[in-house]
């Protein structure tokens, strides 16, 4: 439900298998979440990289023909959110290159926090760019290296860059995958049914494929798939991690395993938590679907007031273009999630969302329960306020438009016209993901303003 | 999540307002859910009648255009279900006709008994049948009856048919809407903010429009909506209530109160029934997403044993034309459904569905939990064995594809690769709904085969 | 070119071929130009009819999927032209029926003028009328004829309708094709390669399906189509030929024989007469594309002045929402035709067109041509000024948008800004297609109004 | 109607109007016959470039909000033909580039012969190439240039390139349109009606925006628009003129003036000398629609055998996928021409084509007269027999396919079931052009072999 902050990409790498495309495929469908605006794999014969990328869902941007057309036993796959309006297709990955190695296709997750430096340096160098996708940086700066083979110039490259990426290269003949020292992004290892490799933002494309987890990505780590061999690790980077918490908070898909732990369990914990933070009696405990669902049902288990449907999310939903009667409030709202009366009528409602962004959203949401009999509506938000813009790969409003960069938690409680209002702090979100402040593995910089330097 | 069983339609009529063909179009987007294939509306501008069907969703075969062009102050619309393959767009309602009094246009949500019989009486008095819907004999009756006012000729009409039929008719100045004696299929009456009134099958459509609640049509009830004019009722028929007791299992929707009770309610009435049939040591108790959602919260509240999500639903589905490679099994429902694997894993799990018609999709359901790794799986169905076709306006795969009138209970568990598995029988599933075999208020054929004759 | 009269329909029926569908679907192919609005096709199995019909061009209504389910060796078509708005999917053909006697569909060309009497004295009767198209007439009368054979009842129902009707009647095991007696729509009958036969509306769809033609269906005949006989033929009428001129003028594609005569030596032969209608100098004759082509080239040989492409006719053109710049004037007729400057710089131009009906279009070819640099331009006409609207199948403006019915020849010559305006007289137009105005074989109501009664 | 040689690109520049970038819309609809396959266009604010590039046909790849996103006084456009099969939109033009010296955006119409070296230095010095496209080299080499102006820029990369290009360069303020020095591909100067200036690949373009023709780009010369002055002209190289001859045989719109002549006269004049080659006594003189028209009417003022329009051209045709059946022949060709049979039965027919490059579609026509009754048929080409491939911009079968490379004309008559064959040759081909084999202003290259070193 959130359309407001929002994920920018999946990646995924496919390496030693025949139908190499039609796996990265299925993977990409598993990962829509993450990027709805285009869709793009590149593939190699081991001669000849092969790239389709246009706007669209996934579904709808290959087919039988186009993906036979993507042969090869190795292929890298990305999906990509994008803001309103911008439909440049020129921006879609896998990012496209011949150069003095030969082809390489890159697929990128994250945002680089030097890349208008680096750029600069670059034009002055008498590069050109073609697209405004940080991503372009890195061909350049591979194509640039001096050094001889491409892995090390993968090194050398990665070391120019600064900021949040989940990367996987294709040349012709191998595969290379790498996190930033933070591990901002995720980026997961699995194993094919056949023996060959899966790399991807997250576990849920695995299952899909039949592919089993081995483990993470490390922060820092380059792992090179070469035919015939296990994959290598070179440590590029001390791991530092530094993973978004966001990712636990509404990001990832809850049947994932990211950063090592289960993403509906993180969830869960967070409700858990959020019960004991100005507790309050109810009599129901209702998620905003979907993204409250597992928060409202560690909330309801914790607090033992019981967990309701509330609210339902209407499954058609879909732009209309029709203005509504004068008489037809909310109706944005209205289409996409109905009052369950009977469970609300007179009823204390404790109604659990994952964060407050704009807060428009929230507001129509509670003066919707209200009307639909509420007795009283207690908003309560599994992850602190959001006060601070992302600069690793998610796209956030303006700190302007953030409405907790601007207001007090009782002005904010006002203008949602809720009877309580309350966050996870810092601490208790940390808690939830078995962490702590001093520990420092995850970056809260979206809630604390804390940004990693 | 159904894919074998169908509730065929819904109806909607609107009266007394200047919007009338738009306040159709968003009711008609919240009955979206009883019927994807066709879509259609009329309108009266007290002249003159203006129809425009088609296939497809609502939002598709409706724009800003289409809709003034459908211009008056009284509306009815329909959205149908139809088998795969069968696209005639003939069969799209409302059906409209021009005869002795003017024009006419039904719409018709249910399905007539004796339909064949009076169409061969009336093709045999020189009648010709355009379409294959029922509701086309409905046009030949009132245009042949001897009455002279349209209230009449729909009196003499109604009389002559048999089954299931919840009919709104729109002439150039009035509209009408009738129930069969037994009240198979829902339809209630409301009342719109500016004085107007809404009749349609789910309450569900009110709530966008504005439009509260007054009460159901009643069973064999005509009203009649006229210009100034409090609706009129005429007993048409002495109401001897059969409703579908399928709209409280899985039809309806859950925020929609049918027959007097809130579909949710009803369906967590059914799981807390359920935990008490066969009750069971178990550590989770999760839903077969969306149907199963209130059963299994219901199930939970009352065992105790916590609720949770299990299972994932995708809302990119979508469908692909891609095979999989010979690795990837129960493709089809992996790319709906995925399993929470560290909510199953090593568990004791119950999960609970609305219902079971061929099994095919239970079965890939527990085997995906148990690959998973679920230690036991015991499926828990909120309503009995569906053993009998629907002949009252539900499309049902002929009984040979029905799984419990060609297995027992014992083989149902095996071929569904179940550790247990048990139904509600026809007692509790009646007091789920506050009712009782004696009482009779309800048609439940296709669990008894106990036909209304 | 025209915008301004059109051909309303086209039909085809095929008898006797194993893929009766396919070929179906190709004759209407070569029949688009008589229609683009619609099209459908009936067939027949022998047991059932199957009807697909849409709103579009053939090729996208049809796909092989689709002509596969209209299996059967017989197969009757329709192509429907329609006027801009009105998209009623329920107009489109064959019209079809379940009736006494089983099943029947029906194509019809032309127009009834005494469909409103007898549609009313059906619906006296009790009848319905479900869709606005005269056809439906039809049916009623075939279904209620007291007959016991389709035949009888054809002959009976044909004698009850008056006005324009180029007919086929598909049933489950005969085909019947039915020409009004004054043959005012064109109908032929072919034979097909493999021995079965094929009438359809104009003779170009032999050509593509193989088959040779037969002969016209006569005025007042009733052909009947059954397995393995020769087709028998019933003179229902007398014939009184009063064939629809405007066929030779405009409508029928040059390359079919209608009438007996080849369009294209009958729209030569209006050209030739044309150049003895007010003889002119001039340096070259060009044809507004692609109409005047045929006439123009008539011209040029008879008057020895040459033949030039002087106008171009782009065929990439489609429909453009964007607005021209103030600088752009009369786009939408140059987004269509453009000049050929080298030709008519400096010259004085006789420019041929098949007719003018509302005098907009001319207006802007001939303000093209003097802005291209013509001396003179010469507009002449190859059929007599459009003075009255057609009752017999043909889509004419209204009297008063007529610009011959309202104004002189001197006034429209201003209007249109030519030089001189000569049109052809009613004499030399029949003398073009070997006919006389005393013998009276051709419908001239759209240019004299004489409508026969 | 040629499947099998085609002109590779439109280019359009605009500089000096509101609303440019609605210029370039209409001029590339008008240069659409120039490629179908994808269209973009690049404006300049002042401040900013902004791109938009698709796939698919001009009006429909752009629409009101699109050419409003287009903003700014300058605008370059281009069309491009394809390959089938290869649908790389990333291959789409304008190629635009952000650099040292800001942005710029390249249109071009041509080919370069050594493309493959210039970017294999490129590459060696660290550049990457992002697309398949000749265009890519000239971005690079105006970013890597060591001068500091983009004028002198643009003079230092063309000098590196060798090989056929029209181009159109578009900066934040200026605009610069440069041909190479044998003038391979046309380019025209035209004045807007505001004062402003446009270029584009045909004059065709200036009509329907209502500018006039100036003066060629001149080979060799580099046009500089500035603001507020007259285009300032630098001759960068000497010219040579290499004209391609194919553009007056078969690309070139006949409405436009390419290389100072009027195409549509030059096709007379071809059709004139054919004339002349082989005589013949024959009935008629008929084109194969619509690249023989001009040709076939000059040969029939010359000869005085009179032109008749005995093929028939289709309007609607389109692909269809649906099989013939097996007495279906030639079906391919019959869905988009077909044979006036009146014209050609009986009769010695004279048939004009532009030029032969497979045979295979000349053996369907031939095939297709005859099957209609021609007693004889004389195959005339207005261009010598096509043997060799080009390597300046038109997309040619390889030599292998070439007919004419690969038999002698009597086995290529034969092939194609000619009564007789005969072609232009090179002397009375350039005399139509009113040029010598002496003078070699034109390139004849894909006759003669003779190929500019």
């Amino acid at each position: 439900m959130r359309e407001d902050i929002n994920e920018k990409c999946a990646v995924v790498g496919i390496f030693g298998h025949e139908e190499a495309s039609k796996l990265a495929y299925f993977s990409l469908h598993s990962l829509q979440h993450r990027g709805q605006e285009a869709a793009g794999i590149s593939s190699s014969d081991g001669k000849k990289l092969h790239t389709i990328k246009d706007r669209g869902l996934v579904m709808r941007v290959f087919n039988e023909d186009k993906l036979e057309t993507l042969s090869g036993s190795s292929a890298v796959g990305h999906t990509r959110y994008s803001t309103a309006g911008d439909d440049s297709i020129l921006d879609a990955q896998p990012v496209f290159a011949r150069y003095d190695l030969g082809e390489m296709a890159i697929v990128h997750n994250g945002n680089l926090t030097n890349a208008e430096e680096v750029r600069n340096q670059l034009i002055e160098k008498g590069a050109i760019f073609q697209t405004f996708m940080d991503t372009e940086n890195l061909i350049h700066l591979i194509a640039k290296s001096s050094k001889n083979k491409l892995v090390d110039r993968i090194v050398d490259a990665v070391q120019k860059i600064e900021g949040a990426f989940s990367l996987v290269f294709l040349s012709r003949t191998k595969m290379f995958a790498m996190r930033d020292r933070f591990g901002f992004r995720p980026l997961s290892l699995g194993r094919l049914p056949n023996g060959g490799y899966i790399v991807a933002s997250e576990t849920c494309a695995f299952d899909l494929v039949g592919a089993t987890f081995v483990r993470d990505v490390e922060p820092g780590e380059l792992l090179i798939f070469e035919k015939d061999k296990a994959p290598q690790s070179i440590k590029v980077f001390e791991a530092t991690p530094k993973h978004c918490i966001f990712e636990y908070v509404y990001f990832a898909r809850p049947d994932s395993t990211v950063f090592g732990q289960s993403v509906y369990q993180m969830r869960k914990n967070m409700g858990k938590e959020l019960s004991k933070i100005e507790p309050i009696e109810a009599d129901v405990v209702i998620p905003v679907p979907d993204g409250g669902v597992p928060s409202a049902i560690g909330y309801s288990q914790a607090s033992g007031i019981p967990y309701e449907m509330g609210i339902m999310r209407n499954h058609y939903i879909g732009r209309t273009f029709i203005e509504p009667t004068q008489e037809m409030r909310d109706l944005k709202v209205k289409m996409k999630l109905s009052p369950m009366i009977d469970v609300i009528k007179g009823k204390r409602v404790i109604v659990v969302d994952d964060s407050i962004v704009r807060g428009t959203t929230s507001r129509r949401i509670i003066r919707m329960l209200k009307e639909a009999g509420a007795s009283e509506v207690h908003m309560r938000v599994s992850s602190p306020p959001t006060t601070d813009p992302c600069f690793y790969g998610v796209d956030t409003p303006s700190k302007d438009k953030l409405i907790a960069a601007n207001m007090t938690n009782q002005e904010i409680c006002d203008y949602i016209e809720a009877d309580s209002l309350a966050y996870l702090d810092e601490d208790s979100l940390l808690r939830s993901v078995n962490s702590t402040v001093s520990e420092e593995k995850y970056c809260t910089a979206c809630f604390t303003g804390k940004y990693i330097v």
